[in-house]
């Protein structure tokens, strides 16, 4: 039969390679518990609606790059391309700030689905890790997400993180600035890109964004939104970066740090990798606060913040850095019994082990003594246990400690005893 | 702005719950490791044709119950409604048959989905956890692999677990069986449902797993497998029973359990729930052996052997027989602090504390004390730390310790090592 292929732009993740996943996904999960956030798992797909609200109309991930379909109920349904929405989705569906005292503080990891061109950093599927806090609208939040991104990268190792941030201030402010930036660009919009063109009506603070008009004269004497600021949210950047600096975190302020959507306002931000080698893409999070997305998605009106980072963007800056994480991959013991009788005694010896915590594996195939014991070295183990004829009679097992080369006759009553101390 | 729900046949997991979890996951996760088994991830869509092909052009899953859907490039892609046809198109794409001396023991734990109607134990997007032995036929795997569901299950302290085994035979087993039960069903067959009028000539063997039919009288005078057993198919099967012996697993032979698609052989088995509560779902895993998928996928002939068992029936499971996990959700500290000197020194405290492995959490909405104290409270926070002007200037901190209302002035150097002693 032919052969059948993954999908493009999707990746299978082996033995080898998962284990950095599980460790960087171990480091996150630990994070977050010492940061007091806690897990919510949302479903892999929403009703499309959500995202449309959620994530903005206008947006290129709604506009080209989300995975609708029709189930067989003929819903439109379209699989998640980012966290946030489906958070705070969640979040007022299940009522889960009529439960509380207190800031509702959530992380989710998982699958993303984005239908962009295939690209090194830009899989249609990868794996997000990302946290929301909601309900409060205290500037000390702020800078405890983004406190809580920068230990990542810092737990990871890596070394040329830098942390750019920019207030969109409140919504006056932006309103103030985004007529501004209307009346800047309209003389000159002509010659501008069609997307630009779009953008002036539609939401002109993305044509800062633009990566096409990037180097036209008008983009550098553009209105700066700190003279829109209200004084409110003068204030309130203010003491996020009072409280930033409390924490060591250092920072670049970047006023061309925008987000498109309505519902942003505040705080932005963005971590990127400041090195070589890492080609095109440098961003590897970014975040804000949302403080109108849960009214926008049907609840209470709710301050929130939050970011989302990629994982494989994560590893292709351990990569870039050449930081090989400590992952241990090492097997307890490797069996080989010789002759049937020996066999069905190993394999309760290997099940007793495993009952105690050890890692075991076993001959599967029937092979001769010098190929088990290089696949017991190439899969790491630290002991081979060898059980004969004449061991069997004399309940013990031969067991071998790879690093010493030593090896002896144990006795089954203390061959856990005996593992135990060795290793 | 109206609310949004999430799709139906899809739930949210929420703090709280989402805790079970963590741990079942935690749990298999171990056993894996003990088991030797690595963790693979494959995509969550797939080309269709992998399940028309891997899972059975004929089965109810590929009939009715995919999301299938074009992407914009046109290609027909299918959430995948089981684990094993990926792990076995990855097994072959990445070539990793051709990488070892060794059997290859993978598992996998993630999102599956199907459209079936939505019932209790049934939903559209559940949770798989499954693992899949390729390259070896020795009995001594097939023991491994049902003990290794049986840990599952018995880790989590569940009582009234049921393993139900039997043999498929051979090829030449099945090809004679399926002569016979031709045979037997055909002089009958009208009086039968419509599918399985449809199943005599497709898939004879599926007719004896019918609900609707399964009390006509042919079902019982059925001729049975055991019959057709090759000589190597029943030497086959007495070993992994005299396996199974050996690791005191104990079990039922049904003679009715059967896998309907040609490439399953030799081993199938289920684990069920023997007890009251549970309605009309009483299978909580299901497995075998599976000779010619891996050759039917494009890959060389290989054999395989594997499981699969839903997270979501586990804990529906642990719910009939009332056991509570032993989760822990416990907080280190809460920490408040009074006026914005104060607030500002204790945004470095917690940031301090969390580096040391503390899981802290600040008051984020201005509160009065009282109120603090049952939000710590409610957090099941260990410690209270307060922090107002007067502990800010002698350098000291208010810890309290809440199981035994013990309230000490702690200075701030040795605070890590008063807490340290105290939990």
């Amino acid at each position: 039969m032919s052969r059948i292929n993954r999908p493009r732009g999707t990746v299978d993740i082996l033995p080898g390679e998962v284990e950095k996943w599980q460790y960087i996904e171990d480091i996150a999960r630990k994070l977050c518990r010492n940061f007091h956030y806690q897990e919510i798992r949302t479903p892999i797909f929403e009703h499309t609606d959500l995202f449309e609200r959620g994530v903005g109309d206008e947006t290129d991930i709604v506009q080209k790059e989300m995975y609708t379909f029709s189930d067989r109920g003929n819903r439109s349904l379209t699989l998640r391309p980012e966290g946030t929405a489906a958070v705070v989705r969640a979040y007022v569906e299940n009522k889960i700030f009529a439960d509380g005292l207190t800031t509702t503080k959530l992380f989710y990891m998982g699958p993303m689905f984005r239908y962009e061109r295939a690209q090194a950093g830009r899989q249609r599927q990868f794996v997000q890790f990302g946290v929301e806090a909601l309900g409060s609208d205290d500037p000390a939040i702020d800078a405890e997400v983004i406190a809580l991104a920068m230990s990542f990268y810092q737990s990871l190792g890596l070394k040329n993180i830098r942390l750019v941030l920019n207030s969109l201030g409140d919504a006056q402010s932006r309103l103030d600035y985004r007529q501004a930036l209307i009346r800047h660009f309209d003389p000159v919009i002509e010659s501008y890109c069609l997307d630009c063109q779009k953008r002036l009506q539609t939401n002109p603070l993305r044509i800062l964004d633009c990566k096409v008009d990037r180097e036209k004269p008008e983009m550098k004497t553009a209105p700066n939104i700190q003279a829109y600021y209200s004084k409110e949210a003068k204030i309130y950047f203010e003491t996020v970066l009072q409280y930033l600096d409390a924490l060591g975190v250092t920072y670049t302020i970047d006023q061309n740090l925008v987000r498109g959507l309505d519902y942003y306002n505040h705080t932005a931000f963005e971590i990127m990798l400041d090195g070589e080698g890492f080609g095109a893409i440098t961003t590897l999070c970014g975040g804000g606060r949302y403080n109108l997305l849960v009214e926008e998605l049907g609840g209470p009106r709710t301050p929130g913040i939050g970011f989302a980072l990629s994982i494989e963007r994560a590893i292709m800056a351990l990569n870039a850095e050449h930081i090989a994480l400590p992952i241990e991959m090492i097997l307890d013991c490797y069996v080989i019994s010789m002759g049937e009788a020996a066999r069905i005694k190993s394999l309760k010896i290997v099940s007793d082990l495993r009952k105690k915590g050890f890692s075991c594996e076993l001959d599967y195939i029937g092979r001769k003594m010098k190929t088990l014991f290089k696949e017991a070295e190439r899969a790491q183990a630290q002991f081979v246990l060898i059980l004969g004829d004449n061991e069997l009679k004399r309940g013990t097992i031969q067991v071998k400690h790879m690093a010493t080369a030593l090896q002896k006759e144990i006795h089954l009553e203390q061959l856990t005893q005996y593992l135990q101390q060795m290793r």
